[in-house]
């Protein structure tokens, strides 16, 4: 498998089952509907450690433009591959996202509320402010890859690398996801709000492309400064 | 220990472990009453993940037709042993089941829904639409086996591979398994539902054989999908 | 360090963490109250696993006399240690039982209930029937047994043996526990029984000494049986 | 990078992840309101978890002053870097609470009570009590202290051991937690409690001083007398 394949396909697992636990936590008859932010943060965790685990060795499991943007930064990645790359996350959400509205095909008629809906594809924030939007998503970007970088010099038995990098999902979801619900990744935020846009969701709203440049732009800055903190301080 | 006897012991736990969550959340009177969806995908994780260990090297810890049809596909298990795997897993469902009947068993009676009854042996759709229904038991187990098979080949520590493989568990049901309650295992849903319609069950309705097959048929499907995509894309 | 010191702190460590978390949750004005099924299992499987790791070399990490009993039988353990060994953890756990005492010491007079004053120390049927009550702990204790002498056998890296078990004393909490509250143990039941008997608790009720035997008796027998069963599929 | 460093990095990581999580649980309109106790226990378990794995090497991870006098008192750590350790971690707690002020920006406007703000940043007692607070805090740091040196001294596959502190940190939590906070460490209470008293949120009142002491002076009684108990039995 190319590595672009194998960052396709893992995003879109990636997203599948991201957002495949807030359409059960979210969308109405779901067995998972109000499973509270436990299961949300728990199940994001582990939608990393999978293809993490499944696409590591083929293509370094990225699955995130920010981090890919930041290991070219750093020059541990070749920045010829970063257009592929983020082309090739970009669409695997995009995948991942169609897959989670088959997963869930009658439960979007039963659902009113068109936020909720949305909600199940991207990131919306808790309390709408530009500056304090970006902060949020800079820190929680800034922690994601600087944890990545300093976790990957740590000497650790095969695989248990990996479920430290699921660590670092879960505790960011839990501890940061508050304000703005981490994206941390502009794939997993535009790839799934085109995905809305695009799919015949039945009752659906609009895609709220008036917030959607933050969940992009503020995790690329947040990565590059945590890349750049991490070579400051390591 | 046979090989045979493996997947019958192993199913058996699974089930015990696995149908006992569901008794535990749903009886009355239980202290695990209402324990939630993180309680209920936590312990199904779990109850694959301790025979899976135990009895791995023994029978390969299929537990699952579903797996055992897909592997035989692929060439990495023989046909012929495929029936008698089959059957030791039902029966080990059935085994299972009946146990769980047992240790819960004054609370049958404390508990007026018959639903919630026949739910804790097997599934149901939360929205009842067969080919909806069907559509999610095949991406869940598609991605049960895709995952499995993608987890194989992953160099971990001895011991790592088999929480990785409950972790895919985990989040199967975490984040696909809203609809229909993922049973992506035609044992673990037939073999309990048999022992629902002949254990002396106080109070029980019917065993909703109308539903019975998608349960059986899509994970059988959705075990070929993600077999066919694995071996086409590694 | 003697092996009977081992068990006499791991048990106290155990009933500690163990109870502690009931305490957690039961008592009023806990920062814990109420914090649901996951929280109390969570807990009482890193109960386990804490003392497990620290005392595994020193003692074997028994902390449970059915475990003890059936490791004797099995001839995996010397029948001359066996009452040293049960003295210790019948000590162990009501210094254990002591210290949540203690640690929770200003929230029992603010607690009404006796019989959840009574719950943080020792077990008790959610329904009171005799012949069910002990069907739950012979199984559930079946299982314990059973899954310890499965996973010893299983070679895994370092440590994550420690977490398997933990994961199986998680699982049989989840799953086995709603009818009677999981005592699989004589020690963790009988000895909190004796301090909630013997301490100055404010308000307290009475020990519910009519069911003490169950959670004394059951498990040792079905710590036994899955020490036959091992013995005769293994 | 200096030792010094790593310990200031390491606790405003574990403050930022760690009262990040209060954050979310307790100020009005996060996405993780009401979170539950295993939310924040889980975090907290996390939030040492990641920093212990990224500075283990360069710092030995400590971020407690009570665990850095508890190893210097028994030899095993020099008291000559002790101020500066100490030092180290009190800015760096100050540093991350005021990252979690800034993650959560526009919620401290909306949160109207002020002990829910306060207890962000640093611990209350659920019932305030001198004596009782301090013997809980003290048990607390007891087995923290006691637990880190007895898993220290486990043979683990690299990794294993800081996911076995982090199981540690999470059932101290959630079984000891309830009556105080588990603050278990001095810099974790008082540096965001002196970040409170700074910084300009909003709404707030005032930084509870009176209680302060407690969680400074009872974990690191609770510290050594670990130190001491292990020192004995060990």
């Amino acid at each position: 498998m190319s590595n672009i394949m194998g960052e396709f396909l893992g995003t879109m697992i990636l997203i599948l089952l991201g957002d495949g636990v807030v359409a059960g936590v979210l969308l109405k008859k779901s067995k998972g509907e109000n499973g509270g932010w436990i299961v949300v943060t728990t199940a994001w965790a582990l939608a990393v450690v999978i293809p993490a685990f499944i696409f590591g060795a083929v293509s370094g499991a990225h699955f995130n433009p920010a981090l890919t943007i930041a290991l070219a930064f750093l020059g541990k990645f070749s920045w010829s591959l970063v257009p592929q790359y983020i082309a090739a996350q970009m669409l695997g959400a995009i995948a991942g996202a169609t897959l989670v509205w088959l997963t869930y095909l009658p439960h979007w008629k039963e659902t009113e509320e068109k936020a909720a809906k949305l909600g199940v594809f991207c990131t919306a924030p808790a309390i709408r402010n530009t500056t304090a939007n970006i902060i949020t998503e800079v820190i929680g970007t800034f922690i994601l890859v600087f944890g990545i970088l300093g976790l990957g010099q740590v000497q650790m038995a095969p695989g248990v690398n990996v479920l430290a990098v699921g660590g670092l999902i879960f505790v960011i979801g839990l501890s940061l996801g508050g304000p703005t619900g981490y994206a941390i990744n502009p794939a997993r935020d535009l790839g799934p709000r085109i995905a809305h846009a695009i799919l015949p969701i039945a009752g659906k709203g609009d895609s709220d492309w008036g917030y959607s440049w933050i969940p992009v732009v503020a995790p690329i800055v947040g990565g590059l400064l945590g890349a750049i903190v991490f070579n400051l301080v390591f």
